[in-house]
């Protein structure tokens, strides 16, 4: 159903898919194999050290290297290897490929290889392809000013930079999702294959539909050693290795080269007859999925490459082993300017690669060294799909307007957010089924978003239960308990010009901080190269939040994501917490339409008052932050006594609850009530582009009056990101302390000082004059916080008035039962 | 060589471990394990419901009902069922064993077992073994000011909450390491096996040395379900499993129960005979061990339990399927209260368990229900190595100051920093060669400490290469190309009552925040509970730091994790960045030496000029944070124009260049030179116990002079520690501002604007009267900073009088060769 192969999105031809191959491997093939790997390697090596001389047509002298020698060399002669030889099957079968490289660091080979596509040259015209465009791109490699060191942004091809270990088969597989005509070679390196990610991210095949999914073929590549250590994977015994793919469920086939005197060319014919077999097993699988819509999950083939680290360098260097050995890793030669000994180790290392047979007099690779280039979109490093802008279609998003609660009058809808924003999540899952994914780590239905399984499945390729609900080989849904996998996977669909959102627990977010890092700086970059296309966000709905977690407590409490995320560049990130369903309806709208963000969205799962209508949402996340006038009891253009702000669903609701009790308690005090949907709107607007100007935060906080700030998370971010603010000095935040434990949804906020009573307290103290007048009342809040408490403990309840308290005007709406409960609750797992 | 059986340390008799079973399993065993779980479970289901009446002797009614119902059966008798059948063992085999819950959820279930042992009521006086303390047991869980719902500090016999799930093997081999009679029994749930950590954790058998190493046995316990799906692993064909498992090095022994009508004395029967048959392989593999040093790797038994999820509860509720389906995860009966048909429901289940059978009048559990737990410390919720202070032998530390660099004058040794520290670790291993570990992901070589590796091997017991270095079965330093095992196995060794420490490259130590935010909540919670006995501090050494990724670049740059831990209960977490070698040395000592905190450690690894002598650093260490006279040419009474000061080492670099620069050009200004070691020095005495005062804040930066503040990380964190300060107006901060590249040093300190000329120019911005006088000065300074970039791009280097800067003082020294480089550079892997 979704023939939607991204060249006949271009208005191209597409290739023809699946082909198996034709025939044996020829030995013209073999050769021109041979040929590029050649050069693809000369070039790897003159990356590293060379800033002259680049085709050695002159001595070697120590002013032609560089004079600091930084970079990879260990994996890369793997790596141009593996491109030699997909190459030739691309050619041969115009299949659809991108290469997904999981040791990034092996960048050089990479940036040859794409030189010798046409594709580095017509990128950065500066790179000629003559002698000179050589020398500008060998001087370039890692040096100031030039380019990084690894598969990054900046190379053609790639959407995967490796830098940080671990993500490479789920970046691989999530560009494969819906892509069913693309094949994804994806390198694990041995060290790589160690990582956690990358351990689980091999069960990805179970949530492949051979029929309207891509396929991702693996290759490990076992070159035996890390930085300064052996593998495991290359170090276990071979029956053990293969016990493990199957057991992943693929079928391997094991590939041993480079350890012997076994000539090159034969070493290339064996590689390329297997690589035939296992891609005609893949189209053997996708033709029968074409017709059998029952096949069982099938096993996938995957390759085993044993290759020496730092292949084809000096076998010894100084007598000690170089070449399959750790001391290959990174620049084998380190002294290669220092010694006359060693700059000639380096020039016979750059000759044995033949240099006078790969280029010709200009200096541009010859003719037979790039015979077997496939043509156009179907060069790895010219794929659209790993520059996914080039791909990217709007989503198809219904008005989201009639999705929301109806809200007569402040609190009188009870509503659970999420909930009602997964009705409008199965509207637009429903309108682009073919480009849209929802990734969860078993939390969908937790989270409260499950509606969108009314209009697809939970991708499910590993046999089904009578009772299994909801799933199927094809789903947009995909769920695995492995937040690294999600992300992963989200991240590898965004990459190819999808769109997508990740929904989590808060806490656990923090389990791919680290992967959130990588992402936020391939987007800084990305932003910077005029020929990258703007891709979907990265968007993030995290619930079950901090404030919530009666049934889990203290280990399941942590907001500091948001904290995480603000110290990557402003341009890139966004956070908003909506207080009830109609605002976060709006802001992941708003989400959903936006390019090159990660927006992080927190948002309730749990039954809680709604207070604006849809108009007023709108408007509200609009301005970002705004002056809640039904809760003030002064005009906005006049100034209050103290200004009580909230960012955050249940700090909302407590500053509510504590404005309610102001305004019995002492009814002249004049109070302005703010709320922050947009919490980059707090930073000054030189930090950030949602940033207000002093001259609007004035108005909105005062310059000289108390603020009360209740926060839904760390207290110190509000701090940090208004330290510069002229009403600075007057505010007082509340927050996330780290106390925490299973307990009641007040008591929690009573534990770490963020309850209606506190808040209230602190007005008291602050607003001057009123600490005198006011002791009495004081007194008697912090003994309704304290029955409270006790009777939370002795009942495991919170008093009713507080449970159910809501805002004045709402209350005869609700005594007459007009607060409406949108669903039931206590039956959702979490 | 380490005999070091734990039970020894306190001087008891100790248990002979691994010795074979004596026989077949008995009929009265089985009727034992029989009657000790149905209690188990009754307890459970009583925990997780009921209030009061908890023997059932009353009809049930609503109010004996907890009203909010929350906790998660699904797991829970899983975990009984394992418990029985452990106690047997143990007690047939006297076999130290501890237990590992890897789905933590199932807290009911430990609770009710280690009641059971007798360890709760002398734990915890007040739940008496008796009707009145079964009610409060009941009542307590998971309600406000009661206990959490999972396996937690509150928890005896736990050193593993399993809130966030993934380290429950990585935590038991932690256990095992050194431990050589000790038995380590870890559940994985088949949920947590889908997260990466756990996936690659399995390969942890690759590290343990059989004889001088305990053992892991791990169970997978498979019930098919996690929240809302089915698990990947309790699905794929069974010849996979047992593939993967093979793969991983195990001999799987397969058990499947509870989905027939098979009589619970013969699933016990099987299970115990089976239990025996993995035990005696144990029994037999440490036995080979004791007496072959040259044996193959082994391979360990597992088991994979196949059991249904909700296992014992009613096999449907309201006509769906309960038992053995997700439904049964959390409370399968959310409604007991609700109807009397619920409540019915409730009341049927709980008799199932026949509690008449099982408690005596009083309401204690009869005798033959405990007819099997083991003697005293055998009891695994009385292991003392579940509360690992009571076995923490203090570590033997040589004198730090014997492994310092002389510093005849300020800047005239060039040390690396990590390579010093190495030194000192090498005596530290040696003198605790059976209680001292060190974990890293592949980078201890990078990171330079591996002088250690001269006193002990790399463990690896996964087979030899004639090129291999320090490689052996045993050895202290463990390393695998993965953070999460790193951070895993530290934590278990830690909590079981030793010392080590984790180095890491610093971008990727976010890689295990989540970890580290776990590990921080049971620090707090356990700090809080009277008979948790105070463990090693964790440790952490991170380099290869922001400032000098000249081979990795960009996505190798991030600072951030200080900004994650800050945000944790001051009383656990430390944050040290000491400026060079000597000081180094004393922060580590004192991380060493203390018990309870998270002590992160950022230095740096390449070479740089060391500023103080020994006496020095362990002064400045011992303040924190202080006044550096020979940079400072105004005496420390005496009011500065401006104060310039530096926390890490590159900014304290810069600064005292950029110093050096102002007393040429602005001889006459009176400049101040401060120095942070202890980041938390900077925090309000009252928001941490290392914080200073006001007067002492006011002392160090004055309260109305200009500061210019160079910073490791991101600026706004020192913002975030200060805004209370009275001096915060006049703070300006530079520091890491995602802006970087592979580069030189230099222009990489240039690309965030905190080099030596940025900051003069600040000085000169900020100092009152002096803009208009300096304005040339200020244009020269650009002007050489724009020469400086320069010159990196054109030749890939550092001007030399940047590179090769030093304090004037040494300028001489360093002329006449007096400048040591203690180690050589460029050789190491990065």
């Amino acid at each position: 159903m979704t023939a939607n192969n991204s060249l006949n999105a271009r208005g191209e031809t597409p290739a023809t898919p699946w082909v198996p191959a034709d025939g044996p491997v020829s030995d013209a093939d073999v050769a021109t194999i041979d040929l590029w790997w050649r050069t693809a390697n000369y070039m790897s090596v003159g990356q590293i050290y060379l800033k002259d001389n680049p085709l050695l047509r002159e001595t070697l002298t120590r002013d032609h290297v560089k004079p600091r020698l930084v970079g990879h060399w260990g994996t890369t002669p793997g790596l141009t290897f593996i491109y030699a030889h997909l190459n030739r099957a691309i050619a041969r079968r115009l299949q659809p490929t991108m290469y997904i490289i999981g040791p990034g660091h092996g960048g050089p080979g990479l940036v040859a290889a794409s030189f010798l596509d046409g594709t580095y040259t017509s990128t950065y015209n500066s790179i000629s392809n003559d002698e000179a465009g050589l020398k500008r791109l060998f001087t370039q490699f890692s040096f100031p000013g030039g380019i990084p060191s690894h598969v990054a942004p900046e190379t053609p091809g790639s959407i995967h930079e490796g830098g940080e270990l671990g993500y490479a088969l789920s970046h691989a597989y999530g560009a494969a999702f819906d892509n069913p005509d693309l094949l994804v070679a994806a390198v694990v390196g041995d060290g790589e294959a160690e990582t956690g990610p990358l351990a689980t991210s091999w069960h990805s095949n179970k949530f492949i539909d051979p029929a309207t999914d891509g396929v991702v073929l693996p290759i490990l590549h076992l070159n035996g050693y890390k930085i300064a250590n052996p593998t495991v994977l290359a170090r276990i015994p071979e029956e053990e290795l293969v016990a493990l793919m199957t057991g992943y469920g693929h079928k391997p086939y094991v590939f041993t080269a480079g350890f012997d005197d076994e000539d090159h060319l034969s070493i290339h014919r064996r590689f390329a007859t297997m690589l035939d077999e296992a891609l005609d097993e893949i189209a053997r699988i996708k033709a029968e999925a074409a017709t059998n819509p029952d096949m069982d999950r099938p096993a996938w083939p995957m390759i085993v490459m044993r290759t020496p680290k730092g292949w084809t360098c000096p076998p010894e260097i100084d007598g000690k082993r170089t070449e399959n050995s750790w001391r290959a890793h990174q620049v084998p030669l380190a002294s290669a300017r220092d010694t006359d000994a060693h700059l000639k180790v380096l020039e016979g290392w750059l000759q044995s690669y033949r240099p006078e047979e790969l280029f010709d007099e200009a200096g541009a690779p010859r003719p037979e060294v790039t015979a077997l280039t496939p043509p156009g979109d179907l060069r790895m490093s010219a794929t659209p799909h790993a520059n996914g802008g080039l791909l990217l279609r709007d989503l198809v998003l219904p008005d989201f307007r009639e999705y929301g609660v109806d809200v007569p009058t402040p609190g009188a809808t009870i509503a659970e957010a999420t909930r009602v924003l997964g009705g409008w999540l199965e509207a637009v899952m429903a309108a682009n089924l073919d480009n849209f994914r929802v990734f969860a780590p078993d939390e969908l239905a937790s989270n409260r978003i499950q509606a969108v399984l009314d209009v697809t499945d939970k991708s499910w390729n590993n046999g089904l239960d009578s009772d299994d609900e909801h799933l199927g080989k094809r789903g947009q849904v995909v769920e695995m308990l492995s937040e690294h996998q999600c992300q992963g996977w989200l991240e590898g669909y965004l990459l190819t010009g999808r769109h997508g959102l990740f929904t989590s627990y808060e806490a656990f977010i923090h389990i791919v901080d680290s992967m959130f890092n990588q992402h936020a700086k391939w987007l800084k970059v990305s932003r910077e190269l005029p020929w990258r296309r703007p891709i979907g966000s990265l968007n993030y709905l995290l619930s079950s939040h901090v404030w919530r977690q009666d049934h889990n407590g203290f280990s399941h409490q942590d907001p500091g994501f948001i904290d995480h995320v603000v110290n990557k560049k402003a341009e890139v990130v966004r956070v908003y917490l909506p207080p009830d369903a109609n605002t976060l309806l709006s802001v992941y709208d708003h989400c959903l339409r936006s390019r090159d963000y990660v927006n992080v969205v927190v948002a309730g799962k749990q039954p809680q008052a709604s207070w604006l209508t849809m108009d007023e949402a709108i408007d509200h996340c609009t301005r970002g932050a705004g002056i809640w006038e039904f809760a003030s009891n002064v005009p906005a253009g006049e100034e209050p006594d103290v200004v009580l702000a909230a960012c955050g669903d249940v700090p909302t609701l407590e500053v509510l609850a504590a404005i309610d009790i102001l305004r019995q308690e002492l009814p002249d005090l004049k109070v302005r009530m703010v709320n922050v949907v947009d919490l980059m709107r707090l930073q000054p607007e030189e930090e950030h582009p949602h940033g207000m100007s002093d001259r609007e935060f004035d108005q909105l906080f005062t310059t000289d009056k108390p603020i009360i700030f209740a926060y839904h998370g760390y207290p110190w971010l509000i701090h940090r990101l208004t330290y510069r603010r002229n009403g600075h000095a007057n505010l007082h935040v509340r927050g996330y302390i780290e106390e925490g434990t299973t307990t009641t949804p007040f008591d929690m906020a009573m534990l770490n000082k963020m309850d209606r009573f506190f808040l209230v307290r602190k007005v008291i103290e602050r607003v001057p004059g009123l600490a005198s007048r006011a002791a009495l009342l004081s007194q008697k809040l912090e003994d309704q916080r304290m029955a409270a408490r006790r009777y939370a403990r002795a009942t495991g309840e919170d008093p009713v008035e507080i449970r159910d308290w809501t805002w004045p005007d709402a209350r005869g709406l609700a005594d007459a039962g007009a607060v409406s409960a949108t669903a039931a609750t206590g039956g959702d797992n979490e």
